[in-house]
C-alpha cells in the first residue's frame, strides 16, 4: 500500500491529496468546493472538538446556536467586514421549487422570490451582534461568553481538502465585554488556549503573534494568530483570535449602561479554529508511508493483530488472547481495536494501519502465545520491539507519552532548522528559493513594503511575533528604519 | 416571576411561548422562521446529544459529515422523495455579492449565477446515497452505519420555537445493508433506541408504532415512529426510523456484488430526532411556574442559595459553606451551581430557578450554619424538607432518582387518563371535544377513511401501534371490516 504513495519530496501537494484519500479521511463531493468528511477523518475532528470544548467551558464559555442564514443587509452594517466577507458567498434567493411544467424534474418557483436575499454565514459576527443588541442593556448583562460549533461557507474557486473548501466546520467564539481591557484579555486568553492545544494535542509548535494591518480580520482592531510550519516549509494559519474593539457594537448599536448610568458601546472579541486543523495535523507529521497521528487525537491508539494460522484451534486461542489484551488496554484508557479479518495478509494489514496513522500496533502469533510475548511496533519511528505480555499496559501507556513527545519534538526541530534570519533582500530571496520555511527579517511597518515583498516573492508577513519582535536593523526591503522583526513565509 | 406566566389551561400555546422565553431557552431571530438557541436551552440539547451519541456508538455507528448543499437534480432522482421534500426549501442561486453601483450596500452579482441551483438540505438521503454509490462495490463494504449531527432547513410559514422552525438541528442516521432483514432489524433497533431514550432520559412514555401509508416518510417502505402526548392532549411525533427498502439504492444506482458475484441493490434505513425533542420535553412536564426538567438532562441539577445577611462575616461563612457543599456534591457527580448574587431577594431567586426547572434547590441561612441543617426544595412537587448538612450528598442523589421517576410516572398517568377507546364515530367526536388526547379505534385500513376523519375532526392516525393493533370490530368511521386498531389524535 505505502508503495503507491507519492513521496513528499517529489510532489508534496500530490502526496497530501493521496494521504487524505488513502487514509480514508475525506473526499470531494459533487457539490462544488464541498467535501465529505469520512468517518475516520471525522473521528479525529471529534477528538479535537471534545478537547477544545472542554477548554472553552473551563474558561467560562457556554455554547449556543445562531441562524445559518444572514440577511444580506446585515453585511453592509460594518464597513470593513462587508469588504472582507460579502463577496464570495452562497446567496439564497428563493424558498420554493416546483414541478417543471415541461416535465423536466423540479425548477425554482419564480413566485417564491425572497424580498431580501440571505447569505449562508461565512462567519457569524453580524447575526450574533444583532442578537446581542437585544440581550445587552446593562453592565450586569456582561460579559457574554458564547461559543458556537457550526458549518460556514465561503465560495472558493480553488479548493484543497480540509485546507480550503467552500463549506467547512468550525467553532466561533463571540464575546461581549464592558471594558476594552477585559476584551483584550479575552482575545489573548483564547490565543493562548489555541497555542497550548496545538502544542499539547496536535503536537505542533506554533509561532504566536499578531497580524499586520493588511492581514487582519475584516472588522478587527487586532488579530492574534498561531502559525504552523508544514513539511514543505509553507506556513499555515491554524487559528485566530480577534479583538474587535467596538466596531460591531457600533454597527449594531449595542450599548450598555454602566454602574453610574452612562451609556457606552460594548467591546467585542471573536475567535475560531476549523477543520483546517486537520490539514495542519496531516502536513505537519505524516510521512511517505501515510498518516502519523499524535496519540492524544488518534481515533485508535493501537490495533491488535492476531497472526491467523491454518489451525482453527490455534486461531481461537489467538482471538481469545487478542480480546483479552484489548480488554486490559481499555481498562487503562487506551483506545484499541482488534483486527478480526482472516482474509488479508499481515503485511497488507501493517501497511494499512501505517497509512491510517495508528500510533502503535500489537502483533500476536502462535509463538507469542507459547512464550508470553508480543510484538509492538510504533508508527512514528517504525521501531519494533518484543515485550512481555504481562507488561503490555505499561508499555503502551509509556509509548503514548513518548510518541506524543517525539512527534512534537520532530516538528519543533524541523521548524527550527527551517527558520532563517536574514538581513538583506538578496539573502531573503536566496533562502526562500533554496530552503523554504520561515524567514525572520526587519520590516519598516508599511503596507507598501509588505505588498512589494509579496508581489516579488509570494511570501507574506505571517505575524509580528509576541516575542523578540523588536527591530535590530533597517527594513530588509526598503532599507528604511525597521519597525518590527517579523516572520515571512509562503502560506496556505 | 411565576405570576407573570399564563396558565396552561388558559392558553396552552401562549404558556409554551412564555416558558421558552422566560426560561431563556430560545428566541425568534430576524431570519424568517429561524431561531436562536440560547445557552441554557443549548445546554439541554447538548445533554440530549451526548446521551444519544453514546447510544449510537454503542450500537456500532460512526459519525461523518456530508455537504450542506444538495444539487437540485438529486431531488428528482427518487420520485416520492421529491414530492415530499423538494417544495418548501431554501434555494441557492448565486455565489457572489457585489457593491451596489448605485451605492446601496451590496447586491447580488448577476454574473455569478449558478448553472444548477443548490438547495439547503431538508434531509440528506440524496447527497449521502450519491457518496455511498462510490463507497459500495462488494458485500465486504457493508453494512455502512453512519450518523450525522447537522442543521437542516425546511421553509416553514408558521413557526413555533423548537417544534416547527425553518432551520433546526438534528441527527440523521443513514445505513446501508446487504439484506432486507438486516435493514429492517436496524430500523427497528433505532426505533427502540429512541423509545428507550425518551423513557429513560426525557421521562416521556411513548407509543411505538408504524405510520399509515399517507403519513409515511417520502421514499420509505415503513416508518417507525414514537408518539408522545403533550399536556394539552395533542400528540407530538418525537422521532422516526425508516426502512427505506431499495428506493434510494435504485435512485442512485447503488449495487453490491454478493459472495457469489451476483449484483444486487443495497437495502437502506434512515432515522432521526431533532431539537423538536426540546419542545416535547417542555410541553410534557412543565407547569404554571415554568420549566420542569428531568434531572438526567438538566444543565444544573441543583443550585445552592446562601441567604445573605447584613453582616459580612456571616456572609463569608455562608459563601464558604456553599462552596464546600458544591464541592461535595460535584464529587458525587451532581451538576450544581452556587448563587453568589447579593442583590436579588431570595424569593425572586427561588421563582427564577423554578422557572428554569432546576430539579432541586438548596438553601442555607445563618441558622442552618448553627444547626448543621439545610433546606432542600424539589421542583417537581414543590416540596421542602430540612435535612442534615452531613447527609446532603445522599439526599440529593436519592432525589435525582425520585424526581426522574416521578416526572415519568406523572406523564404516564396523564397519558393513560387521556387515552380513550371508542367504538362509534359519535363517541370519537365527543371524546375529541371533551377530553383531548389519544383515541384508540378500529380503522378499515383505507387512506380514504383516514382522510375523511382528518377532514372532519383534524385528528390524524398517529400510528398503528406495535402492540395490540388487531382490530376487534368494524371501522369507527366507515363501518366496514376493521383492519387495525390505531391511535388517533390531533398533532403538532
Amino acid at each position: 500500500m505505502s508503495k503507491n504513495l507519492t513521496k513528499r519530496n517529489e510532489d508534496f501537494s500530490k502526496w497530501y491529496n493521496e494521504v487524505v484519500a488513502k487514509a480514508d479521511l475525506a473526499e470531494h463531493s459533487d457539490v462544488r468546493g464541498s467535501m465529505v468528511i469520512k468517518p475516520y477523518g471525522f473521528a479525529i475532528w471529534e477528538n479535537i472538538k471534545e478537547v477544545l470544548d472542554k477548554k472553552f467551558k473551563e474558561t467560562g464559555h457556554v455554547n449556543a446556536y445562531f441562524p445559518l442564514l444572514i440577511p444580506k443587509s446585515y453585511l453592509s452594517k460594518e464597513a470593513d467586514h462587508v469588504e472582507g466577507f460579502a463577496k464570495e458567498c452562497a446567496v439564497v434567493t428563493h424558498y420554493r421549487l416546483m414541478n417543471d411544467p415541461n416535465g423536466g424534474g423540479v425548477v425554482v418557483d419564480p413566485s417564491a422570490k425572497l424580498e431580501e436575499e440571505y447569505i449562508i454565514r461565512p462567519t457569524s459576527e453580524t447575526i450574533i451582534w444583532a442578537s446581542y443588541r437585544k440581550w445587552i442593556q446593562s453592565y450586569r448583562d456582561l460579559p457574554i461568553l458564547i461559543n458556537q460549533w457550526a458549518n460556514v461557507m465561503r465560495w472558493e474557486m480553488k479548493t484543497k481538502l480540509f485546507i480550503r473548501t467552500s463549506e467547512f466546520l468550525w467553532q466561533e467564539g463571540h464575546t461581549a465585554h464592558a471594558t476594552k481591557m477585559e476584551a483584550i484579555a479575552e482575545a489573548e486568553q483564547m490565543h493562548d488556549v489555541y497555542a497550548d492545544f496545538a502544542k499539547d494535542y496536535l503536537a505542533i509548535p506554533m509561532i504566536k503573534g499578531v497580524k499586520s494591518d493588511s492581514e487582519r480580520f475584516a472588522g478587527a482592531t487586532e488579530t492574534y494568530t498561531i502559525e504552523a510550519m508544514m513539511q514543505d516549509g509553507k506556513a499555515l494559519q491554524a487559528g485566530t483570535s480577534h479583538f474587535l474593539g467596538q466596531s460591531f457594537a457600533k454597527a449594531f448599536d449595542v450599548k450598555f449602561a454602566d454602574k453610574d448610568g452612562t451609556e457606552e458601546f460594548v467591546w467585542a472579541t471573536s475567535w475560531g479554529v476549523s477543520t483546517r486543523l486537520m490539514g495542519a495535523l496531516i502536513m505537519a507529521h505524516s510521512d511517505d508511508d501515510g498518516l502519523v497521528l499524535p496519540p492524544k487525537l488518534a481515533p485508535y491508539q493501537s490495533v491488535i493483530i492476531p497472526l491467523f494460522q491454518k489451525d482453527e484451534a490455534v486461531n481461537d486461542k489467538l482471538m481469545a488472547e487478542a480480546e483479552s489484551l484489548a480488554k486490559r488496554l481499555r481498562a487503562v484508557g487506551i483506545r484499541v481495536q482488534v483486527d478480526k479479518d482472516d482474509q488479508k495478509r499481515p503485511g497488507f494489514k501493517f501497511a494499512e494501519y501505517e497509512m491510517k496513522g495508528y500510533p502503535t500496533r500489537i502483533v500476536i502469533g502462535p509463538r507469542d502465545l507459547e512464550n508470553g510475548t508480543l510484538e509492538v511496533a510504533r508508527r512514528d519511528i517504525k521501531d519494533k520491539i518484543s515485550v512481555q505480555n504481562t507488561e503490555i499496559e505499561t508499555v503502551i501507556e509509556k509509548l503514548m507519552v513518548e510518541i506524543q513527545a517525539n512527534i512534537y519534538n520532530k516538528a519543533l526541530e524541523f521548524k527550527t532548522e527551517n527558520t532563517s534570519e536574514v538581513k538583506t533582500f538578496d539573502e531573503f530571496k536566496k533562502v526562500l528559493k533554496s530552503k523554504p520555511g520561515f524567514i525572520i527579517a526587519n520590516w519598516d511597518g508599511t503596507p507598501e513594503t509588505e505588498a512589494k515583498i509579496k508581489e516579488e516573492t509570494k511570501a507574506t508577513i505571517r505575524c509580528i511575533p509576541l516575542e523578540n519582535s523588536a527591530a535590530d536593523g533597517p527594513c530588509v526591503y526598503s532599507g528604511k528604519e525597521g519597525k518590527y522583526k517579523v516572520v515571512f513565509a509562503k502560506a496556505y
